[in-house]
Order: C-alpha cells, then sequence, then structure tokens
C-alpha cells in the first residue's frame, strides 16, 4: 500500500461519551465553526465510561492506520477539572495528539517518535466560557480545529516534555512462564491480552499451554477459521497480540473472563 | 472563538432511528444523491424511540454550537403518517431546522431568532414515493439536501408561522421552592434537569438542599472532581443546567429516578 | 427528485464490528491513507455478530438510496481466513460492492444489473501483511479505496462470473396461503418478514388473516398511525414488505417472535 496524500484537515475522535447525549455532536459543531473544512472520523465513543486503560487499547489499534498529519483527539477524562490532571498536546513524527494527561496516549506512543509535548494553557484557543465538566468540548475540540488550521503547535503553551506515566501491566516472563494481563473484550467476545507476537512466537502445535482463572487453552491455531464450531483457541490476533478466541461463540462468557485478570503463557520444547 | 467560516452544505441528523437498521444509511443516501457536496453530522441517533423530550434536549445542547447556515434535521416522529402533525421548515437568524411540528424543536428555538416557519407542501422536493411511515427519508432528508444546495425555503410550502407548543414542563418558583423536572438521564448517569443556572445562581455552600424522591441532596459544588469518591453532589452542568452526579458511579441508578420526576430545591439564606 | 450528480469517491460500510474496539476506525484510516479524498457513511456497524442475512437485508435497504458510482462495502465474514470463502468486487450498472462471498450482497442485487463478478486476489491491492482475522482492514478497504481512486475493476483479479448463493427462504404460496419469514426485528420492535408488497397486494380491510406462532393479526392498516394505541397490526412498510408493528409498544416483545420464524397469511376473497 502506498499513502497517496496526506490527513491534512483530518481530525479523529475517541471519548467515553456514547451516541445519545449530543455531546459528540457538540464536539463535532465547535470544530466545524472554527474549520469547516476538516474531516472529522470517530475512532470510538463506546469505550466504557471512564476506562483509559481500554480507551488507550482502541487507539492505539486505530490510530497507526491514519495517513500522517492526522490528528487524534482522545477524551476519556475521569480527572476533568481537577487541578493535577493537565491538557496536553503530543506531536509526533507522523501525527498530533490532542487530550488529558492521564495515560491515554501510553500505549499508542509506544509506535510513535515523540517530537513535543506542550501543555495546552493559551485560552485564546479555547471556547470563550470554558466548563468544569466537558473539556472535550471547551478546549480539545477548539484545539484540534486551530491545528488542522495549521496553527504550530508552539502556539498552543509552554513545551513541557513530561507525559504521565500509566500503569499499564506489561507482560512478564519468569522460569519460561509468560504472565500477561487482559486488556480488552471486543464485541465478539474475543480476549484480548497485552502479550505481544514477539513473546510466543517459538509455540509449535500442541506444545503450548495458557492458563486463564481455572481454565486450559492448549490449541494455539494460525488462523480463526483453523478453530471447529464451538472450540475455544489461543490466536495471534490483527493487533498482534495474543487473543482467545470461541469459533461461533464468546469467549469471555466461555471463560468468564474480564480486563484486568491474569493470563499465563508456557510453551514445551 | 472566532467564526472562520460558514456551515454551507453543511447538514445534522438527529432521530430515534438507532444505528442497526439501515434507516440512518438511507437518510444519507438521499441526501448524497441531491447534494453529493454535502457534510452531513450525526448529533445523535440514539435518541429513546419516540422521546420528544429527550430529543428536544439533545438537539438544544447541540445544534447552538454549529456554524452560521447549518441546516439541523430531526427525526423523532410518533404521529408520523397522521394528518394533525406537518412537516416543517423553521428559518432562524443562524439556522435552518427540518422535521415533525411536534415540539421537538421548542427547546433549541429557545435560543433562536425565528424569521419564518414553512409548512413543507411541495412534492417537488420529496422522494417520488412517499412511504406512510418513513418522511425521515422521504420527506425531510430531500428537504434537507435541497436547502444545502441554496434552494429558498419560501420554495417548500406556505409560510404559516406557527409552530405547535410541546407541553414541556418549566421551572417553577413558589415560596422560595424551586420545583423542576428530570428530562434527561446521560451515559454517564448523571440525571439532568430544567431547572437552568439562573434559578440557583444565589446558592451558598451549606445552604443548599435538593429533594429527589426521598432522598435529599445538600451538597452543591462547582466543578464534578470537587466530589469524593462515590459522593452523589448537584452541580451546574456543562449545559448551564442544574445536575445530579455521583462521583464515579450513576447518580441515576443511586437514586433510582427517570426523566419526567419532579425535583425540588430550596436555597437558605 | 432528481438526481443532481454522482458518488464518485463515495464508499459506504457495512459490518458486524460495532463501534467500540476501533476496528472502523482503522478501516476507515487504511481507506484515508490511500484516497485523503474519499467520503466515507456508516450504513451500520451493529450488525448481529456473523448474521449474513440481517447484514444482508440492511444493505438491500440503504444502498439502493446511494448516488451513482457509489462503492458499497459489507464485511460481515464469519467465514474469515478460510480458504472456501472469496473475497469478491461485484460490478453492477449503478454501483461496486466489495465484501466477502458469503450471501451478503444477495438481496441488494436482486435490483441490481450485474455486469462483472471479480475474484480479488491481486495483493498489490492489499495491506503489506494481510492478517487471518480481519480481511474488512487489510483487503476490503485498501480495494474500495483503491477503487475509489479510479482503478479499474479488472486489476484486482480474474473476472469469475459467480456469486455463491445464499440459502435466503423465498415466501411461498400454496392454496392461497402465504408462507413467509421473519428476516429482521427493528430497533423499534417492528418484525420485518421477506413477503413483499406484490404478494399481498389483493388485500381488503377484514379479508385479512396473519399467523405467527399462535397468534392471530387481523388488521391490516395502511399506515402506522392507522393503529390505536396499543394495537398490533400488519401493513407494508417503508422497506415495501409486509411487517408487522404495535402502535406505542413492540411488536417483537408483543408476539414474541424473532428472525427466522414462520409467518403465514391468508387473503379472503
Amino acid at each position: 500500500m502506498k499513502d497517496a496524500g496526506g490527513g491534512k484537515g483530518l481530525i479523529t475522535l475517541l471519548t467515553d461519551f456514547g451516541l445519545k447525549d449530543g455531546y459528540v455532536g457538540a464536539l463535532k459543531g465547535v470544530i466545524l465553526s472554527i474549520n469547516p473544512a476538516a474531516t472529522i472520523i470517530d475512532l470510538s465513543h463506546d469505550i466504557s465510561p471512564q476506562n483509559i486503560l481500554q480507551g488507550a487499547y482502541v487507539l492505539s489499534q486505530a490510530a497507526p492506520f491514519f495517513p500522517k498529519d492526522t490528528i487524534h483527539v482522545a477524551v476519556i477524562d475521569p480527572g476533568v477539572g481537577t487541578s493535577s490532571r493537565h491538557p496536553i498536546l503530543v506531536e509526533t513524527s507522523r501525527y498530533l495528539f490532542v487530550g488529558p494527561d492521564n495515560g491515554i496516549f501510553e500505549l499508542v506512543l509506544q509506535s510513535e517518535k515523540v517530537r513535543r509535548v506542550i501543555h495546552l494553557s493559551n485560552r485564546e484557543f479555547f471556547l470563550k466560557d470554558v466548563s468544569h465538566t466537558f473539556h472535550g468540548r471547551d478546549i480539545f475540540a477548539p484545539v484540534a480545529a486551530y491545528l488542522s488550521l495549521g496553527v504550530d503547535p508552539a502556539g498552543f503553551g509552554k513545551e513541557n516534555g513530561r507525559i504521565k506515566k500509566h500503569r499499564l501491566e506489561r507482560p512478564r516472563t519468569n522460569k519460561g512462564i509468560i504472565t500477561g494481563t487482559i486488556i480488552h473484550i471486543d464485541r465478539f467476545g474475543n480476549i484480548i491480552t497485552n502479550i505481544q507476537k514477539d513473546f510466543i512466537a517459538p509455540a509449535k502445535p500442541g506444545k503450548f499451554i495458557l492458563k486463564v482463572g481455572d481454565r486450559v487453552i492448549k490449541k494455539f491455531v494460525g488462523t480463526y477459521g483453523k478453530a471447529k464450531r464451538g472450540e475455544t483457541v489461543a490466536l495471534i490476533g490483527s493487533n498482534g497480540m495474543l487473543e482467545i478466541a470461541k469459533r461461533d461463540g464468546s469467549a469471555a462468557l466461555e471463560l468468564a473472563s474480564g480486563p484486568g485478570q491474569r493470563v499465563t503463557v508456557k510453551i514445551l520444547k
């Protein structure tokens, strides 16, 4: 695939606002009032309320497929209106990210080269009356819109350089056992872990033992279609991460699993 | 925030159609068949089926953030196909509103200057076969599309001037007690009332008593972040209306409250 | 309604991906990376997981309203990654359809003139690493994007001509009794059958007997508004198909009905 053009004027939105309240509509109205030529794409608005880890995961899966210069706005913001949480703008070699500094960008930035981190403070680029509860509309949307018009990141505030660290657990390997965490259950009931492709590359058929709770999965397949009907298997998902899937069913229901739960994998020689 | 341009060709959609049935897709197809250059923005399609009040509220919260000349289409339409309900077009100093005359525009028009009300009757601008059940697709979408092409509102039907009145209860003040109504529960479980900012402006800490059912809320905070974990408080929301919110939880579940329920507020001196 | 222009660069998406996982966002990112000027419209992403019939129905209801040259992408794809399921491109006199060859296009093609069927095989137009589980992102999205840039359908693979047949049951008439199937329950609880307008055109008031399970519906109305509050009636829906609707309620709940159930209709003379 060749990159046939840039993402100038392209803004993506990721929030936990849902679609029934008009909050997302207000964001889009603010953006289009500043830059009527902006193209706005929804990544998701159905992140579980205030679930930063889930938002960080979904952002990391979708954002890298967008063209250069895309502006990614992410608003999962339980700390809105408190002084300990800062609004930031992160410029990488490919993208601009706008949102609260609460870990929401940590996963997606693992595959980006960060150039600048700006703490948003120039109220000239905010809505006139900034509410205490809706910085998505009053700060992040207008900042993204002005960025899409070509305003330099430096104009929005002081370059600071620091991004707050999220407590996302990384997989560990100890005595040949990989220990990871479930980070997301998708719409199909697939269980997505934080164990990346590289950790389990050497797995051979019949030499794979995955444990989640008191359940054991021994079948590791190359493709979902290789599972029999009703069978629960492990595989590397389209995101490069270890997943547990049930053919024609929900692995999450089958294993009664949810985000945060521990997963261990042992690869036999 | 400066307004850098207009909303020419910009159409927003608010419906109770949901997103699983393809109804919204059909609307967009009709619009783009007439004006392929139109920009279509979803305000919400998850209004509770036939809930005009909820639709009116969401519209009033999102529409005012859009640029001048935006065309707002709203289709919450329980009376579709009956002779008592007329399709209308309302031109204000900023916007054009298209939908059924059933109260859906009442809240949003409180902050608009109405210029003309047209009863849509010119079948030249409807789809050829108008169904009895889907005026969103057959009347409102094509009318919006032709408006976005620059057709004058007068071309769509007779100027009438009247808009039907909705029975939305306004807050009352009696012997220092404000009585209002819950008009919406948002995704986060926040309880939104019809009591506007101005009614409770003089509230001081410790001098505030809100009652909903047999529950009493005495804490009124300036920002959501000021509530302790698990605490239920009152505040002025980003929409300028009195809300009840529970920190890290759902106020609606906590208070077992829903739309239509009465709320009283007493401000002590 | 006049057709004021074409759908050049217009791509619609229908999937069962839902909106919480970022899968749809990734599709859009891929498309916009190849053709930043593409206009992307969502038909629905809330098709029940792997429900090809429901997807085929929704596609057939929404797609025909789009302008000529629109590219319709449909990804309900339970067979993804298996060798028995081929990715195809169907060119008709009006549209281009892109997706798996599993019956998803059967209903919509009933009203289209098929010109060419291409089996997608030219990997030049796929993402570099095609996953086993996400052909929507890796094959269908980039193919649609290149089509929107004007690449000739012949460039994507071998013309084959065959489309797999879906097992969708058609209504039968035997001794004056029409037997059909429920194909969809919409958001409002309306029950949509596969019995088209023409089958029951000769129905007269009081001469109509519909049976679903052990329930009998005798009232056939011209418009939904003609039903009394709480009444369950039959009517021809906006899609030209026989529907069962309950005024101010859910017919599906009332009749405890769901997709796949049998419906019989007898028209008395």
